[in-house]
């Protein structure tokens, strides 16, 4: 029995300021607000939808980065960096490029103290500063796949509300960009890409997605089609996580990126673009998260267990002792591609304290050793998902924590995977479509793909699709709202 | 003997324009200029001033970043990111500061169609947007230290000349930005981060240092002092590294940055900020090139090994297949933190122009491997710092290979040295100064570290100081060009 039970009043004696005051069912907006600020991920700067991503988030992105680096370049892709400012004229010469990004541009027009002859917009992306290289590099099929990757910041001037990670105006990213000899290459990178996305989501994150590609009115304008992966958070609001877009020739004949095949003749590229972003952050924060606070998944957690000593005076320094050896085990313990990282929390406050401090950081796994725990050489391993408790042997601990880890991540993946599946709902027809939609629904439907019967439905419902699922039985059936002949299904729902 | 010698001038027969078609020691600029695009480790952009890196270049930072995260992470420091965009409000705070700054900003002006309320400039350097953020985080002993690092893109809008990597208005960089309790906490730290630039330059780079302290007159303007390691180009121009700054209270004082000490009183914490950049890549361009092109130390090299084949028809197969399979043993041979990277150049080319092309990217190591050295199971190592030939069995390849890299490591550290060395002289007084500065020397000179006779020696010679070295005797002397008393010595010399 572990000593946590005998002075359970003191341990959970909160100060009310640190805990979340509204839950997530309730008032999910507040609820995510406070958790991201309490948690210390976030912290508002001075410019409207420009947040500061503090360590403990931070850290998040760079397993991303890493898992994401060693990927791609296992595939072939290279990482450069392309400047950041782009001259307007260059800007301007993707016109439906523009037309998706001209309102949402941040424009320097001052050097120092001097107006610039022209304006330079911030990137909103970098398709075109790109490929105005690409021109230039690519020659022959022997220059051929060109495939690029930048690390960077983007600008967005959004004008709707933003939210931390989910809608801010300056994001950090990775946008590929590849070009190939070949519609057949490109097309399988798209895929490979998706694939490695709808990874990153699910066995780092444990966040289950919806696989599919765009309907013609939600794709990337510049794009012959875009493919995305898309969740659910639990208000029933649709959210995407990321795409990957086949641009075909659409750039490289406005860029002019062309090569001579191996027979002589002149050839336009292939090429494909596909970013995921800070926001896949926000995502895991609003699928996990519950009334306690964050509930990071042990793949990206920051700290994957805090170890709290029960000190009582006459044993402290043996307890301490024990919590750092602990600590030091656990730290020498493999953990998928690196180790396990533990803290010990021997700081002042009192336990209860201290276990709803690592609960709102949504640590997910925490170890309490008191004395008696440590006169029976076990310890007491707590779980944040469940808060189901373990008695183990110290001597166990790396072993058992690994493990249970691992049970956590299956298990967050497992009850969202849970609550995507139950809300979805099929039909085939506008009337149980509005009420679905209505009732929060992620609703599949044959859909004709037509972008002014996607904009009737939106007046109508308030929902747009989310993708097409990838693979489908291609019967004939007649599009939910205009009953023109269709061979896709597409989910549809409200979204961020 | 190797085949090499059989056919050397089918080998040597270089098409004109691949080279560099000055030398190093005539004309440093156009010299510089040529290799930094004929390795493709830079694309001019569109904007003046906004480079390309390319992967050649960007995989150099790579490196330098996952060493520099290793190191900073084992001291304590976390990696964290603020936003680019600052409000003229908050940047004009630090009026020093500005006045340092205020003629190299970028300033946003429009967001989307709208003109904004307020300018907003796109960070030169964080303090003012980081600061903000400390004095809310920051109330008591126990939130210090508070020790946080990003690695972001930085935008100074000069107006001279820009030189790729060297000055340019957009440059990748990391810049830390530590506070402490303590003068005493904060000291130590200026100098554990100038000894961690001295090592990537020295151990990475294999570029050696002058590190010391800068004088009043070069010192960043918010700063109590500035550290910093400088280094020579083979011109006789010297250059700075990086700078390691002890800001003291100055900025505490001016947002308020103040906690509660263990009894209860206010007190303003001890600010350092330190950063290093992309500089440092052509640092080491410009030190190690030669007149056959770049030459970069192993520690650092995208690619360590240029395996050429020799081929002849009868015998293509089996050469190529070795080639491979060399190549397989040498990834997995350890190399520092990582493995051996080396590459089969197969493409249809002649040998001498694989040479050639490999050498003006500076390849560290090349491997010749033809039908006649099979047959003895060996092949030739060639280094490109002495263009010296080995014959090695290829049993003993990986372990050679390790062997001579190092040995190129140390090489190119050591002549950097001998030449840096050897351009120092020392004098006391301003008539020798002239004629040392004339002569391109480094010159050692007892120093008042008075800014207006820093203003004079600048205005007479060109001239300006580059660091005062931290171990010195402290005698009493005259500064070589106002007389008045001093104990320090300094490097003085032209510079970029």
């Amino acid at each position: 029995m572990a000593d946590n039970s005998d002075d359970g009043n003191d341990r959970n004696d909160e100060p009310k300021d640190i805990g979340v005051t509204v839950k997530k069912s309730e008032d999910f907006s507040e609820w995510y607000q406070q958790i991201i600020l309490k948690s210390e991920m976030i912290e508002y700067g001075p410019v409207s939808g420009c947040m500061i991503i503090r360590p403990y988030a931070y850290s998040i992105w760079e397993k991303i980065q890493n898992f994401t680096n060693r990927e791609i370049k296992s595939m072939g892709i290279q990482n450069a960096y392309f400047p950041m400012l782009i001259p307007e004229s260059l800007f301007n010469k993707e016109k439906e490029h523009v037309k998706g990004f001209s309102p949402e541009v941040a424009w320097v027009t001052q050097g120092g103290n001097s107006e610039l002859p022209e304006r330079l917009a911030i990137r909103p992306t970098s398709e075109t500063i790109m490929y105005d290289s690409y021109s230039k590099w690519i020659r022959s099929w022997r220059d051929l796949p060109l495939r690029l990757n930048q690390w960077c910041n983007i600008v967005r001037w959004e004008f709707k509300h933003p939210i931390p990670f989910l809608r801010t105006r300056e994001f950090l990213w990775q946008e590929g960009h590849t070009a190939f000899a070949t519609k057949q290459e490109a097309e399988k990178e798209v895929f490979e890409i998706l694939d490695l996305y709808r990874r990153i989501f699910e066995d780092l994150y444990a966040v289950p997605m919806l696989t599919g590609i765009k309907s013609e009115n939600e794709k990337f304008a510049g794009a012959l089609y875009t493919t995305s992966v898309e969740t659910l958070f639990p208000n029933g609001k649709a959210i995407q996580g990321a795409t990957s877009h086949l641009l075909g020739q659409n750039f490289s004949k406005l860029f002019n990126i062309s090569f001579l095949d191996a027979e002589g003749n002149k050839q336009y590229v292939w090429q494909n673009s596909w970013g995921i972003t800070t926001r896949t952050i926000g995502i895991m924060i609003g699928v996990h998260g519950d009334d306690k606070g964050l509930l990071i998944p042990p793949r990206v957690a920051p700290i994957h267990i805090a170890i709290i000593p029960i000190l009582f005076e006459d044993s402290m320094d043996k307890v301490l002792r024990k919590c750092f050896e602990i600590k030091e085990g656990l730290s020498k313990t493999r953990y998928h591609e690196d180790h396990l990282n533990a803290i010990v929390d021997d700081s002042d406050d009192r336990p209860g304290y201290k276990f709803n401090h690592w609960e709102l950081k949504g640590v997910p796994l925490r170890i309490e050793l008191g004395p008696k725990d440590l006169e029976k050489h076990q310890a007491v391993l707590v779980r944040r998902d469940t808060g189901e408790k373990t008695i183990v042997k110290i001597s166990e601990i790396n072993e058992i924590s690994k493990e249970l880890l691992d049970d956590i991540q299956k298990n967050l993946y497992e009850r969202s995977l849970k609550i995507l599946n139950d809300s979805i709902s099929k039909t085939d027809n506008l009337d149980d479509f509005k009420k679905l939609i209505e009732e929060k629904k992620t609703v599949l439907v044959p859909f004709c793909n037509n972008p002014e019967c996607e904009d009737n439905i939106k007046a109508m419902t308030g929902a747009k699709s989310l993708n097409s699922p990838l693979d489908q039985k291609n019967n004939e059936m007649k599009c939910f709202s205009c009953n023109a002949l269709t061979k896709t299904l597409f989910y549809f729902g409200r979204s961020y």
